[in-house]
């Protein structure tokens, strides 16, 4: 292999080592597709706050949810999707931030063509995670 | 150039794309060396969590300071340290998480030779950060 080729191949490698680990697969149903949840750190007594690393795959979606203490996500790399109810599809790219309010009826996940890497962190402040409703291809779509 | 230079060039800017901005030079006198905030996150009356992203350049650090309500630290790249009183200094590298509990004297920063990004996750439920001595250059390599 020539040395541009090899060095190539290694820019990429490193540009594909996110930050964190993928973790397992997910295998409860509240996800359409195929996402891993890597645990970053659990809520206590103390401190309420959940933060865990998913990486969905092309097209992988959660189902709608809410929290009942809010949910911050940072995009970390790929190109993702968030949606609350009743307001128009947000497009994410690595670096944006999103706050969800309390209580608030929304689904993240990937594009259907880029997978998404995101750090969630859930308030479980009030309770944990509320889930709903699936999101079909054509919402998903839309 | 040759090709092989350009390739190696690219791949260091592409190394170099952190994932949050660096945000604006931090100009208070609770940290000694050089720092800079991005604010991500501000907290609010229904989720009392606060998200910044902190960058040391080599040798800079916070004071020693705690919070009521805990804190969470995510290493995005570089290599840092984190200390809690009493406790031995922790060194710190990308993808790296650590859970502060509440009320814990701590400071954080970056190595000597290397800087450090950090995405601090803060509960301020039961009141702001509670600042106090500074982190000494012996304290520090200690």
């Amino acid at each position: 292999m020539p040395a541009a080729m090899v060095i190539l191949a290694a820019c990429e490698n490193h540009q594909n080592q996110i930050v964190f680990p993928k973790g397992e697969k997910i295998s409860n149903d509240n996800f359409i597709g195929t996402a891993y949840l890597q645990p970053l750190i659990a809520a206590d007594s103390l401190n309420p706050t959940a933060v865990g690393n998913v990486s969905f795959e092309p097209g992988a979606r959660t189902k709608w949810h809410s929290h009942p203490g809010g949910q911050i996500l940072l995009a970390i790399d790929g190109v993702g999707y968030y949606q609350e109810k009743g307001q128009p599809k947000k497009i994410l790219h690595k670096g944006d931030v999103i706050k969800c309010p309390p209580n608030v009826s929304h689904w993240h996940g990937a594009s259907p063509d880029k997978g998404f890497v995101q750090v969630a962190i859930t308030n479980n402040q009030n309770g944990m995670t509320i889930w709903l409703e699936t999101v079909g291809d054509s919402e998903y779509a839309d």
